[in-house]
């Protein structure tokens, strides 16, 4: 088995477990409140131990096993995780992916943060590699958006990687993506790009939405780094391959599902990025079984 | 147009606001990173002013317009919200939830967290309200469980009110439920219950997760307010509910869809739980636009 | 001698030690404050190593050991404290109730935080205990009520059950409890418990305080869980006790004393509630001497 | 009637708002929990209005109404609060101190906390104003010591200051104050007063314990500000002022009770500190009436 | 004159009021410590107003006011500051930069504070308006590294562009630079750009910190964004401008001084980083002088 | 070669750590981002070791290596670090400070962190040193001030303490001290002087800051701790120290230079203070290299 120090973190590192050590003490807080686990403290003797195993209720990909694993080692550093089968693998129904053994509260009290972050952060992993799946012999990336749980985004990210994603910009100050709304107020493209470069250093990526070819033949003529093709048909965003022919890199958006991804993917474009890979995919499910 | 002062909030006062703050503020500060919103201080500048409004992208159920707009006021507390349709009310696809108006800068770059919290919540609200209009004409109340995201569990909560449901247990702290795993540590229902009331104040009441009609007898036996049938089938709710006849609460959890939940409700059971409401609900797709 | 991580904490478990970590922190930033511990830092060496014991100055009941030992092994992971006399258990005057060993610097710039902590503790667990002592034989139990120190309810809370007494709510969120102004703006207790039913989850246990037998029969007819019996004189508890019939749970509450409580628990209340057992409990005095 | 922001604060400034408002907030969340005020916000409507009073149920020394204030300022900050006996002056039973109006539901939700903070701090004053009385006509000054509730320092010195009392050194950083379990570690008075004069900045002052005649000369010979007179009697004491002569601070400590403190006063000593104003304060009860 | 929130901020937003808010707070905290401020709560009365201007004692570009404002405006909302040299700007030696008026109490206890930041930052925008002016009539850019103030680093940034510079990456999220450490770990320039590339986003850009020719022409075979040519000479950067010949973005780093940057910027290059501007820079003076 | 837990840290203890690590890990957080260190996650393997060594780029006082070394722990507790040259010692340039072994991506992400942390302490403490060297020989000791970091005094003072100078009062809650300002609004120096002794406790030193030596006359007729003569010629100094005459502490400050304390330390003054310490301390240049 694997201890959980070497797990094979796709794009997980020292500082990913710098960024959810709050987010799962906060979660734990948050269902053990004020007054602590009534029914385990009450039930269970403060040195009983025990063993258990987190199984799968459905195949997908797994993604969260080290941060679940917070859950119980923050409350009991005596618990011991070995994973089984790990962040970014897949899954059957019924399959065990991790084994746990230490106090028994501590098992029980962490059961319900742990599986609440497993169980969403697979079910966001799950999605991408759905979509993934789906492009497979195309030259698109599946990529994430902004659209994410509030107070997770760090998490769901590292789980589309785990999918097979990418990850688009992290946030605001990330790069510039001039939208609708920006344009709304800036003029015209051009003056909206000549005011980024002006303020933004030299690190930072400009990216353009349009939503039509006159739109995109305007951004094309100003410097930047990508063009965003928002929500349109698949004849339009092969055009607007064709158009940009290379020079920049085009990500389409709008309407990705897993009926039209495929699709999507056949016109060429580099990116497909996909709001509901976070804000809409089921969670996985899985239990906790004492043993 | 309502103030937003006078919004009627199901379920939520003084305290809702004093637990949102918060949350929005670490969102706010998620997206903005420590670059700050790179496109729109670019564009915009310091003193435009700006309108806009907040449509909805289909139909469903409102919840989290509060709280969303707590993403504006922390930016710049001169952003003024009208609200149209407030929490707990039905929108069509393309009606204006929210009129909103005040600096531009402001506006664009609380826009996505403002629309992440009310999309996610409006989803709950929507998969609430679907699930509790099939169960419409029975006893049954539909109420949430403890899968809910990590971090945003008590506006989830929020907005299964908004929906029409009602709230399970707050944390392990609200009451004592004793499940399967309290069970395989405890020896027997009997010792589990005893346990249990030697511990739990006078102001806590006892649930039990039962399995079949034994273990029900069983629990039964033992002076506790309420009885988790779990995973039963419909025939076997319906002979449950007989069994307990009315002595205490029975509450139906597993396998609740739209599919089968009106058939689980016409069982006759007090309460129908489902961990999808906030799991696994799609988001309520919102966008802004200015105007 | 019994290690520190088996100390049979009563009522006490892995979310105790969450909810005591960041008190007990707090209070050592609040007493060493910015410059650090002058006059430690000036006359002890830094790898000086001392042994020390905290020893009672007067009898009562122990409370607090596990969470006034974190103010030592937080400044310095390597003092080992053993633990001779438990939480719960009653100290004499001048017996030892632990021994402490390690870097002296960290001994003696803890010592005003543990034994603060210690002292307030075993206090609540002293004055918890004289109460309990003076019920003994009746079916009456002795809980606490919410006026405790701000900051600290989960810890007196946790001293009161040391003591042998039980807990009333957590706060605010942990049941209903309808007092007199709330009736004054609900109009009767009738349609006060109307509405707390209407909006409470089915896991939420309802009280009303009655102040005479006439609200007391009104509550009663209505579907509560508890009533608060609030400043009767024993003649009226007892009357009050005979009017319920054991149909709900009865609580007195109001002018109870170390002289009255007997009285008050032959009226045959379930549970006795007494403020004056966080809010006004004397400190039992310890002290910390270095051998 | 005096509004809120101009009650004569007794070494009270902005930056005691600022250390208050956290301790209140935190105390408001504790006491609200994640659940929200069930009762409240079932039974009074959101835009319902009230008013109320503050009522002394016993009378003494009133401290803490500005930061009790915060408490329903901090859950709606439409709550007008005007302070009719100001911190630091006498009330008598059953008199008002406060009136407050506003939305109810902040009046209701807020009250525990306010009342809380109130009768605590009350009760310090009150106990160290029976102190200062008792030593009126001599030069002894009634100070508290590091003997505070964990969290609360900061207000419990402030209400000591209501009282009439004075500030002994904050925290560990405040000051040197050589104690017998430094002496114990130092080897010598000598040593230890050197190792403290070579370490501290010249803006810091140092004490020095002493339990009998010889110590106190010992420590005479070295060059420092103040002596601490620890469980000397009234005889030892004027024997130990005699000696000093006026050269330095004189302090008494240990054993002052309102039995002993003007015995000890008239010996001579400058200043006098008790911990028991701090530690074993019993409350000042105070009530809210909703008029 | 002109209100506070009307200054001109060059890169300033909500979204920076928002990260400099917290950090004036726990700056604030830090100065006045748990005592509160001693002197002038002593001295001066709760209700004295009184009026202020802060000035310059030496010449440069001003930068801060806005947060340090921040530091009056955080103890008592009633101070109002005119800010007469807004950030930017030049300001002369002895010119008034800022008027204030307000509770005398809040102005006295946060002068510290607000001179601390503003020192500070105006301090880092003279330097850099230095290396600007000297650089002027070259294409070169001046802009900032991570060698930052821990804590500050969001302002110190601001007060760059203040001063006329440009931003390098925010951080280590904010685009990859791979270093010579990195390169000893990664066997070759090659394959560290490969896995750059396989990692990052489609919206991050990657530049290669190269000491000579050799390594430059390595790294230019490869699809990169920008290249820092770090410690080499004026002739060695001609030479590797030229060898770039505009592909892509060239930054020198390394011994940039006002004596040296002149020269450097003559070479071609794009950008000039100087760690200097954060690390070294020293204050500008300003004091506070009541009127 | 010294292991961390063993270094000499003078005027450091546990006190200070728990200061220094939440500094640390905020630093650690500004740097990393939400979304993690691009760079070496993308080319160092999780599994990968690494030996690194710190050496200094400058000669000077070294200041901050235990603070540092927390930038490598807290991400990766398997990070070993040999400190050879330890806090308060001087170091060559080019000479190695500490050695390195661990986890190679923790001490690539940790290295900037670490090595603004010591650069800038270890130029507090060299520019300390640099003036306690010129005033060798005479009684002057030099003192740093608040014109400190924000955030960073804790451990700006403590390089001060490193360099061999000495600390003045943390923060306006250490002492009183009177300034221009204060008097400006107190009407006199007498008046002034009386109030700050009828606030102040037992234990509070007062000092007053002076300008000629008309004002030192009328605070020496007031029982005072020390004055502090602001801005006087060496001339005027040793008029103000005769006039003294070792009845109180003299502390002399304003354009304290490398060029001019010695001239200033002839006087005879006890204390000189310098802000430039703190505020304008060019840093240290230290740099990591794998080996």
């Amino acid at each position: 088995m694997k201890p959980l120090r070497n797990v094979p973190l796709r794009g997980c590192a020292a500082s990913l477990e710098l960024a959810a050590e709050p987010i799962v003490r906060a979660a734990l807080l948050e269902d053990i409140g004020h007054g602590g686990d009534l029914t385990t403290e009450a039930i269970v003797a403060a040195d009983r131990t025990a063993a258990a195993r987190i199984v799968a209720r459905a195949s997908g990909i797994v993604a969260g096993l080290p941060a679940a694993s917070l859950a119980f080692t923050l409350l009991d550093d005596r618990v011991a995780i070995s994973i089984r089968i790990a962040d970014g693998e897949r899954v059957e129904r019924d399959a065990t992916v991790a084994e746990i053994a230490g106090p028994a509260r501590a098992i029980l009290t962490g059961e319900r943060t742990a599986l609440n972050l497993l169980s969403r952060l697979s079910g966001v992993a799950s999605a991408t590699r759905r979509l993934v799946d789906l492009v497979a012999g195309t030259r698109a990336q599946i990529v994430d958006t902004r659209k994410t749980t509030p107070g997770l985004r760090v998490l769901e990210r590292y789980a589309v990687v785990c999918g097979g994603g990418r990850n688009h910009r992290f946030g605001l100050d990330g790069a510039v993506l001039i939208k609708d709304n920006h344009l709304a107020l800036a003029g015209s493209i051009r003056a909206a790009i000549a005011a980024a470069r002006a303020h933004a250093g030299h690190m930072v990526k400009i990216e353009v939405e349009v939503e039509n070819l006159e739109q995109l033949r305007e951004a094309l003529a100003e410097p930047i780094d990508a063009v965003l093709l928002d929500n349109m048909t698949p004849a339009q965003l092969a055009e607007a391959v064709r158009e940009v022919n290379g020079r920049i890199l085009t990500e389409a958006s709008g309407g990705v599902t897993e009926a039209t991804v495929a699709e999507i993917a056949r016109t060429g474009v580099d990116v497909i990025s996909a709001g509901a890979l976070t804000h809409s995919a089921p969670a996985l499910d899985f239990s906790l079984e004492i043993v």
